[in-house]
Order: structure tokens, then C-alpha cells, then sequence
């Protein structure tokens, strides 16, 4: 186990009546709520106004619109309407991508200078005033309720990047689980997959004995791998929705993470990918994360994928056997949540992968041990 | 899975450094540095110089002493001491009893009345200003800390209770698994059990599908039966001390007791029997927990017991055949640690039971489903 320190402040409200406590909360930080939120399926399904009937004591402002794979196109004129507004608060109302939009708004409204280099720079240039941040969250996928980070993409040059600082974590998260009875199969089915990728980047590591980290990362894929096909055939279980969006938050709120090398390959990979595309970023995930088992996990990290085959998936045999055949799980796995397996599928050429490869040897080294050329023409051309 | 809320702002820092960073966090919060410790066994292994070096630059003053069942009767001369220093932060460098005995420092030194108002009150009672707390830990097995909670005695009428507010967690721990090194075999065999205990009376519930929880309290239950064995046979192997300190802090940081029911009973129990009689803590456990299982597990819990059985013993069968073995598991695993299995052992004698259950009765309610007056007298009597 490496040296760590884990720090997560965000207080982290579950349950049936978890809204409940939103406007005492709110208001033990101020008085003018900057609300924000995505496309509009909260004013569909309810939650909207769910939200505004506890805030009806507060001077609310809102923009809506942050979109999937958040813009700083977008972001900019969030920001402009927050500088107006100086509120107190942030209450970011949806999944990943309204958090993660609304992160980069926190960090960078009192920011002189664009957005994007708060991006940029990973955060290292970053307004002295953070604006505090809130958040009720509508889908369980990035775990961003309960972190520091967040992915931008610029869609201008195609850039797709992140910054992350615990300055940014929220100061509470309301997760109801209820409030994902209505999403849909697929977004269900990406919520399942973004998560076990999140805990696969963090366990398929070459730390030795880091024995706590390893249990809970594996606690967490049998959790999914039990509850994620009930979720889809019952979209209102109330156990499945808990456990999908508990083992979602833990997967990344830098526990499992504590003390071990991290990977995060497959997720960079990604990233170029959905830079390009407008896919969604599980989706492009689930395409990946077999082949790069097979290129990267079966060579540089056999015994812990002999010991994920094991644990996770209850396999016997050799460490290769078994390795081998927790890829074709971790296939199957993802297949029968009705997700695509090849960018082909997704309509995208295998001609394309020139240029995926030109973009990601550009990026920051990839992975614990990281990429070359070689091996990210090899993943990618795997893909299609 | 009930509803809940997991607020930890505890900033846990884990490793060989980790008292590296000692002087920078101390010095976030203030100059003036009340260190309190215990019975002096930092001065023979030298962690008392280290934390020294680390505070050259503060104005410090000490409190030694603090008792393991830590009494009011001493921590009054600690807050006493307080009162005329006016520190601006503790620092408590030991283990759960300094830290506990502590906790009552930072809620009492600023409160008009006896310390014990707040122990009485669970808390309830408690000083506008809390003194900041931080903690090097030294001896793994009470969580205390990474959680808000406090055991005190009260020798003069043999009670022993505990209050428990998120006011006074810790600012930050510093938890360096290489200072426990030197530890009596003994110490280090009633931290594992302490452990274990705390992760088997949030686990053993009645909730339904709380998988998650169910999962990590595993994980951790596994930890210790694959480290604990090896930590007494290499008191200074870095993994076994680095995965138990990690094991503890994680079992009672509230995270494994989120949305379940919880027992407690069995530490109830303890803590009339360690009330009366200067036994260890985990030694109590230890000798409670299996007729604990016997008496309420194997019937009010009977399901739950069963999974405990499969997945963390690998034991096959009924339930009842599963149940039944994961008690005699959980003894040979304890009687493995080195420890006595019964209280006639440590010289208290089978008549006592009726002092004990008269005792017990009187206090508030007990267990997941309070326990009666006959199930408390079946277990003591089972005891010796």
C-alpha cells in the first residue's frame, strides 16, 4: 500500500427523503441560489419542481442547457449570468455532466481570464473565490456528486479534458433514488458501465497488498453485477436504484483510490473518442475496456486480473485461464445491459483510427505504466 | 436499504509520511498545541520525540495520563488545564482511549457544569465552542480516530457511556502504520477483534438489501482474517499493519453503518462487565460475541449469519448448519488471536451475573431488537 490521504468534506444526503433537507441545508450557506441543470427532463419528470417548491424562501436564478459532455462554449455564458448574479450558492439539478459543467462555473466565475484554462491547467489556475457548490443528483454514473473533478470538452479544437481539486466538491449531494425510476434503458445500462469502469481504473493496479482497497473495489462490482441487470427489468426497484447509486458514488469519491496506482487508460482513450463523437462516454467505455484488458491487463497486470477473475467472477484455474475468461465476463457483462461492443456499431470507421491515435499520443501519458503508440493503435484497432 | 446521511470531514492521512505533514495541517488551524497522551509508552518508542520535532515552532503544553477506559475523574484535570491555556487546537498522540478522553476535552473545556453533563446527555449538553482536535494514532481498534464518538468511565460509580457528535471528528489524523511496530502481541491482537466487533454489529442486521454495506463490511471482515494471524507472527510487517489501521479506521467512520440497522448489544454488554472490572475492551468482545451469536444471531438473525457464514468463512449448507459454524469460525478465529474465551479466565466469577444483568437493565435499550432481562442473563451466563 502507497502513502494517501483521504479527504471527501461533501456531506452526502440518501434516501426517499433525502429532498427534504435541501432548503435547510441551503440555507445554512446563503440566501441567492444559482440553480442549473441540463436538456429539461427535469421539468418533465418532476424534479424540477420538486426542487423550486424548497426554495421558495431563497432568490433563485437558473440556467438550463448544460448538454451531455458539457461545452465550455456553454459554460461561458453560465458563467457571464453568474457574474451578475454573485450567488451564494450553486445548486447544480442532474447527472455528470450539469455537476461537472457546474464545477467548472464554481471554479472560474471569479476567474479573470477564459474557463478554459482552469481546464487547461488541471486546475491550477483557478479563481480565489470558489463559489460553494451543491447538488441533487438525477443519474448515478459519474460519481462527480461526491468528487472534485470534472470533465470539459472544448468543442472547438475537440478537446476533452478534466480538472479536479477538492475545492470543488460539493458541500452536500441529495441522492434520491427514486428520482431515476423514469431515466431510460440505456442511461440506466451507462450508469452500470461508467461505474465498473471507474472501479476497474482504480483496482486493475500493480500496488501489492493494498488488501481494503481490493475488497471494497470488488464489493462494488458484485454489487452492480447483481443489482445492474435487475435495474433494467425493473426500472423502479427501489433496491436496485439504491445500490447502483451508492456503489456509483463510493466507486469514485477517492476511497478506493486511496493508496493504490490508478490506471485511467481506458478513460483517456475515451475521452479522445468522444472528443470526436458525439457518443456517450460509457458507451465508448464499454467498447474499450476489453480490449484494453487484453492488450494491457493479460500482459502488465496478469495477477490482478487472475484475482478479479477469482473474486469477482468466480473463476478456477491458472492465472492466464482465468484472466482470460474474466475478459469475456466483463464482455458479456456489458452486452447483456444492451450496450454495443465495436465502434462500428456506432457508425464510426476503423479508417478513423489513425487519427484517434494521433490525438491520444498528443495527451498526457496514459495509463499506471503508460501507453506508447503501439499499444493505442492495438486498442483502437480492436475497436471496430 | 434505509435512508441516511455520511458526513466524515476528517482528514485521514495514511502512511510512512504521514507525520510529515504534522506541522503544515497544525499550523492551518493555529498556533497554541495541547498534546495529550496517555500512560507514556510514546516516550519509550519514540513517537513522543517525533511529534515534538514537528512543533518547535508552536507554543505547546501536554497532558499525560489519560487512563485506557479513560474516567472523567482524570479528563477533569485535563480540561482544567485546558481552561487556563486556552489552546487553539488538541492533539491527542495515542489511542482510542486518548483520543476518546480527548473528544471530551474539545466538547467540555468551554462548557459551564461537570464534564460528565456531557457524557450523560449523549452529547446533548455540550459547549458552544469546541476546541479543534487532531490525532496521531498510535494504536489501531476504536475508529476514534475518524468518528465523532467517545467512551468515558466514570469510576466513581462504576459507569462507563459515550457521546457521539461529528463536532468533535477530528480535524485531521495522521495514522503511520510503522508506529504500532512495537506494540505488545496482546494490543495488537484486541485491535483486530475490536475491529472485527465494530464491523459485526453494524453488519449483523435486519435490513434488506443493503448490499453495498454488506459488501465493504466483508471486505474489511476478510482483511483482518488474512492480516491478523500474520501481524502477530511479524509484528513489523508493513502490509499486515497497513491493511488492520485501515481496516479499523474504515469499520467505524460511519460509512459500513449507513442505512442499516445496527446492534450494538454486544458493546453495551461490554461495557457494563468493563465498568465494573479493568478487563480490555476487545478482551470483553471477544468472550460476548460468540454467545451473543448463540443467543440473538442464530434467531432473530438468523439470514443474515447464514451470509456471514457463506461469504466471509466459505462455509456451506442451511442456514441453520452455516449459521451455526460461523460461531464456532468466529471463536477459533479469536481464540487464534491469543485471547481468553471466557470471563472466569480473567477471574471474575459466575455469581457476578446478577450484578451484571441489574446493571444492564438500567441502561438504555440494547440491540437491533432491545434486548429482555433473560436474553442479557442467557448470555452473561454463558460468559464463564
Amino acid at each position: 500500500m502507497e502513502d494517501f490521504s483521504f479527504y471527501n468534506p461533501t456531506n452526502y444526503i440518501f434516501g426517499k427523503n433525502a429532498l427534504d433537507s435541501l432548503a435547510s441545508e441551503t440555507a445554512k450557506i446563503g440566501k441567492k441560489v444559482f440553480v442549473t441543470y441540463g436538456g429539461g427532463s427535469i421539468k418533465k419528470n418532476g424534479i424540477y419542481d420538486k426542487v423550486m417548491q424548497q426554495l421558495t424562501d431563497f432568490d433563485v436564478q437558473e440556467f438550463g442547457g448544460i448538454e451531455p459532455n458539457p461545452r465550455v462554449e456553454t459554460l461561458r455564458k453560465a458563467i457571464a449570468q453568474a457574474k451578475e448574479f454573485q450567488p451564494d450558492i450553486i445548486l447544480a439539478v442532474g447527472g455528470g455532466s450539469t455537476i461537472d459543467g457546474s464545477k467548472l462555473i464554481a471554479a472560474a466565475t471569479y476567474y479573470d481570464g477564459d474557463a478554459w484554462d482552469v481546464i487547461a491547467t488541471k486546475g491550477e489556475k483557478i479563481a480565489a473565490k470558489i463559489i460553494p457548490l451543491a447538488t441533487v443528483l438525477t443519474i448515478s454514473a459519474t460519481a462527480s456528486e461526491v468528487n472534485g473533478g470534472s470533465v470539459i470538452t472544448k468543442w472547438e479544437t475537440n478537446e476533452k479534458d478534466y480538472f479536479s481539486t477538492v475545492k470543488v466538491n460539493p458541500v452536500f449531494s441529495i441522492v434520491n433514488p427514486e428520482f431515476q425510476y423514469s431515466l431510460p434503458v440505456d442511461q440506466s445500462a451507462y450508469g452500470v458501465i461508467d461505474t465498473f469502469s471507474h472501479i476497474l481504473e482504480q483496482y486493475i493496479n500493480q500496488t501489492e497488498h493494498a488488501t481494503v482497497q481490493d475488497r471494497f473495489a470488488e464489493g462494488l462490482m458484485l454489487t452492480l453485477i447483481e443489482w445492474g441487470p435487475v435495474v433494467l427489468k425493473e426500472p423502479t426497484s427501489y433496491s436496485a436504484r439504491a445500490n447502483i447509486a451508492f456503489a456509483a458514488s463510493m466507486a469514485l469519491n477517492n476511497l478506493i483510490g486511496s493508496g493504490v496506482g490508478q490506471d485511467w487508460a481506458t478513460h483517456e482513450l475515451e475521452h479522445v473518442v468522444s472528443g470526436f463523437y458525439d457518443i456517450p462516454h460509457a458507451a465508448g467505455l464499454a467498447v474499450i475496456t476489453p480490449r484494453w484488458m487484453k492488450h494491457i491487463g493479460l500482459t502488465q497486470k496478469l495477477a490482478k486480473m487472475a484475482q478479479y477473475g477469482r473474486r469477482v467472477w468466480g473463476l478456477s484455474g491458472t492465472n492466464e485461464e482465468v484472466a482470460q475468461q474474466a475478459i469475456n465476463k466483463t464482455s458479456e457483462f456489458f452486452e447483456s445491459l444492451g450496450v454495443k461492443m465495436t465502434f462500428s456499431e456506432w457508425g464510426i470507421s476503423s479508417t478513423e483510427v489513425a487519427k484517434l491515435v494521433e490525438k491520444a499520443v498528443n495527451r498526457d501519458p496514459m495509463g499506471e505504466i503508460p501507453l506508447n503508440e503501439e499499444q493505442m493503435r492495438a486498442i483502437y484497432s480492436d475497436c471496430f
